[in-house]
Formats: structure tokens, sequence, C-alpha cells
């Protein structure tokens, strides 16, 4: 299609191919869709991208992404500084911020142990989270890796290093997702929500 | 999540949220890919699109868009000028291009004929077109709009329009798709095969 279309497009489908989830047809798409839109629209979405980067800070003690070091959620003085959840990814905190039902600190994994991917404890920040548990006046640590294969070999690691620290270690409960019909749940999660079952 | 992401990666969310088949979930999926990656990745991708109006013609012979006016297949000496395929987008241009089975010229509507979508003949290039074949020696326009209601409109009304001009006026065939299974066919499909079908 070298002639077929301007260079300025084709160049661009070929960028936006590399995004993950965007194949060629959608790159095509969105291409036409920024070539409709008004030369605004697309200069203020390119800015965006381009300067995505700058400022960006990683969080010194939680190692999260943030506008400063270190971060609001660490600078704020209403959070409990006893209580440490340790996610995966910054979307993992955003999901438990979400919820409202943690008002601590965290700390950010940026990844989970996966030997077919080829990464290992020290390619994760467990050994910064078990400096902070040594500094810091901590009373829990709870886990909340995702409920996979690779997120309970790093919750197993975490629990590992932090061994002899004397912090309470928790994991996430397993269980029923709210408004599931068991009819539909898996068998894996039945049996962890059997295992788990509470006083009523 | 005010607090939990920094403002660019928040900001950048929104952007790619506005973009057609990219939901939240996908946009921070990208935002991510993008912030893990180099800050020149990032740069790459954010000036193709914020330039990409930047120089972009139509051309004003075939509409297409082009990075010159009249564009690079107008200005083929190798084309059969005498022969027109009338596409409803540039990306149709590019199929039928890409097919190797044309060698003429082509006249792009932008757009197809919608009622619902508030689309009538006079938001298209159809007069453009009714002018350009009373001016161009065209023996043949090939109407390659979609096989939907719209395209169907779309090429009945350039048919009328095309009327006492005495030009031949074509539609791509309508048939079973090359690999196509006839057990899984449509039955619409196999009834326009029938039709259509040829003598061997």
């Amino acid at each position: 299609m070298a002639d077929a279309l301007p260079r300025a497009v084709t160049r661009l489908i070929e960028e936006l191919s590399r995004l993950p989830t965007v194949g060629p047809k959608t790159a095509q798409r969105l291409a036409f869709f920024l070539l409709r839109g008004t030369p605004g629209q697309a200069r203020t979405l390119g800015t965006a991208i381009a300067s995505l980067h700058e400022g960006i800070q990683t969080c010194g003690r939680c190692r999260n992404f943030a506008d400063s070091d270190p971060c609001a959620i660490c600078e704020d003085p209403t959070r409990n500084t006893a209580l440490i959840c340790v996610v995966e990814d910054p979307l993992d905190l955003v999901a438990v911020e979400n919820s409202g039902g943690f008002n601590g600190l965290y700390h950010v994994l940026h990844g989970a142990i996966s030997p077919l991917e080829g990464i290992g404890p020290d390619d994760l920040t467990i050994d910064l989270l078990v400096r902070r548990a040594g500094r810091e006046r901590i009373g829990e640590i709870v886990i909340a890796t995702n409920a996979t294969i690779e997120g309970d070999a790093t919750a197993m690691e975490i629990r590992q290093r932090l061994g002899d620290l004397g912090v309470r270690v928790t994991r996430l409960a397993r269980g029923l997702a709210t408004g599931g019909d068991i009819e539909y749940v898996d068998a894996a999660t039945i049996a962890q929500a059997l295992e788990g079952r509470r006083e009523l």
C-alpha cells in the first residue's frame, strides 16, 4: 500500500501495531479515527504519549510510580503506616485503593516470580520490602499478589524472606467473588472458599 | 485513583479511553506498556500521532488522503485512466489495491448513505464523481461499496446519478469467499452466488 496512503498514516499504523492488544486492523482503524478527528485532538493524545515519562518518579519508599518522591500516599498523614499492602503492579494498587477497604501504605513489586519469563526474586523489589520491614514500625504486611501460580510463588518467597522479623504476614482471602453464582464458579475457587469458610 | 498514579499516566489513560475499541482496561494496559518502555519509544509514537495531520492532503481528483495533490495513483502514467473504482473509504482502496486485480484510478466517497447516521448523498463525494464522469474519458466505473444495506443504497444512488452519461457502471460480484466452505456460508450469500452463477 506504498502509494495508497499518506506516509504519515502508514507510519502511524506501523507504530500502533507494536502496542499490545492492537493488531494491524485495529491500528488502521485507530489511525483513521485520529485522521478524521481534528489536528488538535491528535496533538493532545500525541503529546500525552510523547511526554509520558517526563516528571514521573519512582517513590523511594513504596516503589510506586508517582509525581513526587516520596509519593502522595506515603506522605499522607492520615494513613496507617504500620500496615503495608504488597502488590505486583501499580494497577493492582489502584484496584486495592478503589476498593476503599485499605488505609495503609503500599509496596509495589513490579512483577511476580515467573521462571518461564525469566523473572526471579531479585528482579522484584522484595529486598527493599525486607529492608523496610526491618527499619519501619510495621505491624502487618498484607500480600495482595495475584491468585495465580506466579502470585502464589511470590507470596511464598516474601513469607520466607520476612521469616524472623516478627511482622504479621497475611494474604488476601480466596473465595467466591461478590455476586458470584456458585453454579458457574470453578472448582479450585469453591475448594478455596470451603477451606476458608467462616463462622456465621 | 487521584493520588495512586502519576498525573501524566491518569491523563494518558483518559485520552486513550476516547479511542474506538479501547475501553478503560485496555487504556490502562497500553499506558503501562508505554511507561515500561523507553521515553524514546513513547516519543516516537506520540510524535507520529501529534503530527499526523501535517502535510496530509486530499487529492482533488480521487479525494483519497495523500502526500500530494494530485496523488501518486492519479499521477501514475501506467494506470488505466478510463477505469474508475468507487470505494467508501481509503482503507477499502487499500484492500482493492492489495488484491492486485485493479489497475485503474479510484474515487473515494468518504462514507456511505446511512439515514440512521444522518449521512445523505450530499455528504459524500458523489457530485464530484458525476462531474469527473462528465469531464474525463471514462469507459467504466466499478462500484466497490460494501455489501451492506448502506453500500447497496450508495451504489443505487450513484447508478441513478450517472444515468445518462453513457458510462458503463458495474459493481463487485457477490458470492462465495475464496476458501469458503458452503456448509458455513450464510443463506443470503448463497442466494447471491446462485444468482450470479457463471458458465464453466
